[in-house]
């Protein structure tokens, strides 16, 4: 069963004008691509990164009036992102709905895009904070950077785990950092607090990455709600694949599939149950609990009490969801 | 020939700065983005919108070190644009060069254009303004709205030439009046002044936007270095068509070019024939000209100056470009 995670009360409470805001700013104007982004946006996720914004918020003055600009343009920017990236990725269907690129076609999936990446800047620009900015335009780069690196990447074994590190950093783990750091800064946290929260984001957003790669291969397509092995034929090699190649006495047949552009649903079926057959889905795990490990220590400094516990809670469900 | 126009010495020598930050900012990181980047800003053009910064920044004070990360993130937005147009327009080439999406593919075109965005709220960041900011992800807003509202409308003759202006204001003109603001605002102008230039810039883009509609049909193919009709062949109805449908007897054919997704270069050639024999060219070029004319009405308040004489300068040379 899906396991869930502490939200505190008062982060689930706003959570649901962050909601409301979201569907505000989309849209404001009227025009035609308040659509395109509207159905993204209603099909939901976990909207981590407005919790992390709204708990970080937190750690010293808890201000509404500029977390929520902050978590929602936070997550306009991860929408945006995801909307490229399906046009990258030839994406039909996403948690289950059909994507912009699908439902309409990839050009409005890219003017969808550039406009959500428009209005974060937009309600960003309301906080009159420059660091702020800063931190957000350094996330919309190292996602374009982390995406193509992704797709130049596919289907080839010429890279190694550090490679596939580099790349879930910048695609994953900045973004959960800028989500830290725009909360922390807002609340009027300590420098040092700042820093820690904002290691803690990138900790957790490796394991996030690493445990979602895990899930690609060994999760329950019902309660994923989306078939395995999609990026497993997409060529995508994330971490359970070098190691099983490294364990197994197929990594032939492994390596053929993985650099096959064209690998039937059966290819796939068995190029899980080798892997499944290696220690490569308990290694990657441990290694996802090693990066939560070293972002609880990263917060050490932070005080005891609700901010912390929530953070505590949101490291132990990234590793442990759908389990 | 080709006419130039005045260019302030001060701003020819700043200019020059502009082009080497460019073509730092973009490289900073030694990603491979960097590359398909630096092609397209290359490409050069006729850096129309870092001018116009520096020149409304001669308002009142003259401060080079706001300027200059003004007038980079201006053309790197638009460049993020004209990348990611390309890619909507499935256009091959620009100014003679092979385009982001023609030279790698439509994913790295995407990515780029997501990377100089993020670069570019970076460069914003430093200068500590808000209003800049909001000024600057406005005009990408309007960006990514007039380019969708030009693609949804190709090929259909179910609009009006209202339509049509507000398709060009969100694609180009709004993107002048940003960098006519953001330039006069960190010169210290007064209100009234930044408002002023604003639309000054607003009435020259529109007049800029109208004029090349202009050249697509009526331009020299040598000194544009493009061939003509492309627009056509895209079906955009630009002003010119409106006014030919009104007058020429065979307005039955050349709405049937405009309809058609699949014209011939034979078609094409026919169509401009027929709008060359009425008199719409000659009533484009007075609607461009009428702009340029509100444009220098607006800055009647600007004191006389090398500011003033500039601007008027620029106003005459986009409605009297390459003729």
């Amino acid at each position: 069963m899906s396991k869930d995670y502490l939200l505190l009360p008062q982060v689930k409470k706003d959570l649901k004008i962050v909601e409301e805001e979201l569907a505000k700013v989309v849209a404001a104007d009227g025009v035609k691509l308040a659509e395109s982004s509207l159905t993204t946006l209603r099909a939901g996720g976990k909207r981590l990164r407005p919790i992390l914004v709204l708990l970080t918020g937190m750690t010293n003055n808890y201000d509404l009036s500029c977390l929520i600009p902050a978590a929602t343009a936070i997550e306009l920017v991860h929408t945006a992102s995801l909307i490229h990236d399906d046009v990258l990725d030839e994406a039909d269907t996403r948690r289950g709905f059909p994507t912009v690129n699908a439902a309409w076609d990839a050009e409005t999936a890219i003017s969808t895009g550039d406009y959500l990446f428009g209005i974060a800047f937009e309600v960003l620009s309301k906080l009159g904070n420059s660091d702020i900015v800063k931190v957000m335009a350094d996330a919309v780069l190292a996602l374009s950077v982390g995406e193509l690196h992704q797709m130049r990447t596919c289907h080839s074994l010429n890279q190694t785990i550090d490679d596939y590190l580099t790349k879930i950093k910048n695609k994953t783990a900045l973004l959960f950092s800028a989500a830290c750091l725009v909360g922390a800064t807002l609340s009027g946290a300590s420098e040092i607090e700042v820093e820690a929260l904002g290691k803690y984001g990138e900790n957790l957003g490796m394991a996030f990455q690493i445990y979602d790669d895990v899930l690609d291969i060994s999760g329950d397509e019902e309660i994923l709600g989306k078939p395995i092995g999609i990026d497993l034929k997409d060529g995508m090699v994330t971490m359970p694949i070098f190691f099983a190649l490294e364990e197994t006495p197929q990594s032939k047949y492994l390596q053929k599939v993985v650099e096959n552009v064209n690998s039937t649903e059966e290819d796939i079926k068995k190029a899980i149950n080798i892997i499944e057959s290696t220690s490569a889905i308990e290694r990657t795990k441990n290694e996802a609990k090693r990066f939560i490990e070293s972002a609880l220590e990263t917060i050490d400094l932070i005080a005891e009490g609700e901010v912390k516990k929530g953070l505590r809670s949101i490291g132990e469900f990234v590793v442990d969801r759908y389990h």
